[in-house]
């Protein structure tokens, strides 16, 4: 029996690397005979550089960035294909988990470290930079990255405008001529986590802009500044940002790259499974098995789980999805890519326990969910 | 597909019956076509007879009894087979349910009851008596019982014996001459839900005392009273029953039908199945499917769903068990006679969410199960 094994992370609980070797133990206890392919995935949410840098044995870059309060931070990067490819993280340089809580505030935080790093990879030779957008602390529109690789965006008196979503109001033109040679040539792939748009509802400020420390207020504002930033970037590059998918991706850093340096907007997981060489790893495969800390409607339409889903099914490859907890509105039969959904919690338990245990139960899921198909096939 | 559906009751949730209809309906709700049998189960505990009744079609008969304090209470039992067989619970005149915490002492409680029930199904002419001896709240050895059935239990000076285990120190002979006459010929067959003896530290009074509300010292009392009855039975007719396995059961109750009247004490669950037409229901099944409140080493090995699982592997049908819980300690490959264990669990929850939502919960798990073994089979 040969099982893919490719779990998304369980958040606050377990790396993809960590649900994999899980995963892997319980599919062996179940047949010690099995062939497990691990191949840890990520979505574009936080961890995605390193899911990258380890399917691809790429190496990693460390340097000095600043933080979303423009105080210095250990940030890395991973570098592919003999230093071509580099594979980087918003939330390792401009993340919410960067900042205290009473820290947050997306008025004043800048992506401008995620900029310092992408020209750091610039510098090391990279012709594609791939940037995971999950968990940033911003909503910016990427102005402090676009800022830090030598793009001028300045106010009516052509002074740089201040940093953050609210010095976005000030943003009069957008100057190109000063940015990063590099910037040319290089391949810029976003791997987005949502598919929101940049503004409405479900967008960078409204959808996003709470957890991120933003008030009511602070959300109106911020609302307002993102469209008069897509007007100038408009008027700039003559790209529309406003209606393209995934814009609203990483508090509008997405809409930013897209509009100013052209930058493609990708699902997340799309983009990690091709690089991972997921489908390779099909080949042959009786099984898959995904995880994902929590199923609802949105992972299962959007997140890891979901893709690893619909990579399998188009080889015909069954895919289990373990979780910690699956929603009480969704309905297995709602969601047919997919074999099966199940629980790793055995009996009722507090959701502390079931966090704290999570390997355990991993793997015990797992194995018991083997085992029966194992006997399906007898 | 056949899926034949043989749950035990999820004690304090759901009935045998109306877990049933939940699995019958994941079954369904995964495949529309599916051929269900429902074979509601039980193990001898309480609700045998309602489960017996049920499958054979049989016919129910009230009467007033002693409860364990001899107060009046409304009893049933089910006559099967145009009157033939009857179908008895100890805990509907004996049970511990019928008592308050503060009122439950095994020296006082009497199974005089039951006897009365027995007395009322052989009055209806029943050849067979099949009695379920789970929930009983007396350790009286059933000398209430013999007593309502004409047996009498005397004292050195030829008087009957207190009621109650503490009344048992008193018996000096038995005297069987005024027994019930249709005793003579009537097929005793006890039911019971566990396999331990008389005496010891698992018996009647040490394991089973406590919970019925003897104190230390009380079980002490219960435990010298329940060997003396065994001596004076092996006096009255040659039977020992002291090594007697399930003899135990029901405070004894096994023991003294046994050793008194030449019952046969039978497991439970093999009763139970034989009775419902598990063995034939199996006929052609793909799939059975049981349930329990909670899977541990001791459900795994002695109830209702270890003894559907060695059924069924008889005819090669694979088994899928689903619990409220599985024991933290149980490992599904130790029981190798299931093909499955699972939790209707389906995130982290609280333990009366689990037992208020059991029904649904448990149409969702089967659900999901049944979704995966499809796939399986493809």
């Amino acid at each position: 029996m040969r099982v893919v094994v490719a779990p998304n992370a369980l958040k606050g609980s377990l790396s993809p690397f960590e649900a994999a070797e899980a995963i892997a133990r319980g599919v062996l206890a179940a047949d010690p005979r099995a062939d497990v392919i691990k191949v840890p995935i990520a979505d574009g949410g936080d961890g995605t550089s390193a899911v990258l840098s380890a399917a691809r044995n790429g190496s990693r870059r460390e340097t000095i960035v600043p933080d979303p309060l423009g105080r210095p931070v250990r940030a890395s990067f991973g570098l592919l294909d003999g230093g071509r490819t580099a594979v980087l993280d918003v939330a390792t340089a401009s993340g919410l988990a960067l900042l205290e809580p009473h820290e947050r505030d997306p008025l004043v935080a800048t992506s401008r470290g995620t900029g310092k790093l992408v020209s750091a990879a610039l510098d090391a030779g990279a012709e594609t930079v791939i940037l995971g957008v999950g968990g940033s602390a911003t909503v910016d529109g990427g102005a402090g990255l676009l800022a830090a690789l030598g793009i001028g965006l300045l106010d009516s008196g052509g002074a740089p405008i201040p940093a953050g979503g609210g010095g976005l109001s000030r943003l009069a033109r957008i100057d190109l001529s000063r940015a990063h040679p590099a910037l040319s040539r290089v391949k810029l792939r976003i791997a987005c986590d949502v598919d929101s748009t940049l503004l409405g509802a479900h967008g960078a400020a409204r959808m996003f802009g709470p957890q991120k420390g933003a008030s009511p207020e602070g959300v109106l504002e911020l609302e307002q500044n993102l469209a008069h930033f897509a007007d100038v970037i408009a008027q700039a590059t003559g790209r529309e940002v406003k209606e393209v998918v995934s814009g609203g991706a990483a508090g509008g850093i997405a809409a930013g790259l897209f509009g100013v340096l052209g930058a493609t907007l990708e699902p997340g997981i799309d983009l990690v499974l091709e690089t991972v060489g997921f489908d390779p790893a099909l080949e042959g495969a009786d099984w898959v098995i995904t995880s994902e800390g929590f199923l609802d409607e949105q992972s299962l339409r959007n997140k890891g789980p979901c893709g690893v889903a619909r990579w399998a099914k188009r080889r015909g490859v069954p895919v289990i999805a373990l979780a910690g907890g699956i929603a009480d509105d969704v309905r297995p039969r709602d969601f047919a890519d997919f074999a099966g959904m199940f629980s790793i919690c055995r009996r009722p338990m507090a959701l502390q326990e079931a966090m704290q245990r999570a390997g355990e139960l991993l793997e015990s899921a797992t194995e018991a969910v083997m085992r029966t198909l194992l006997h399906g096939r007898r």
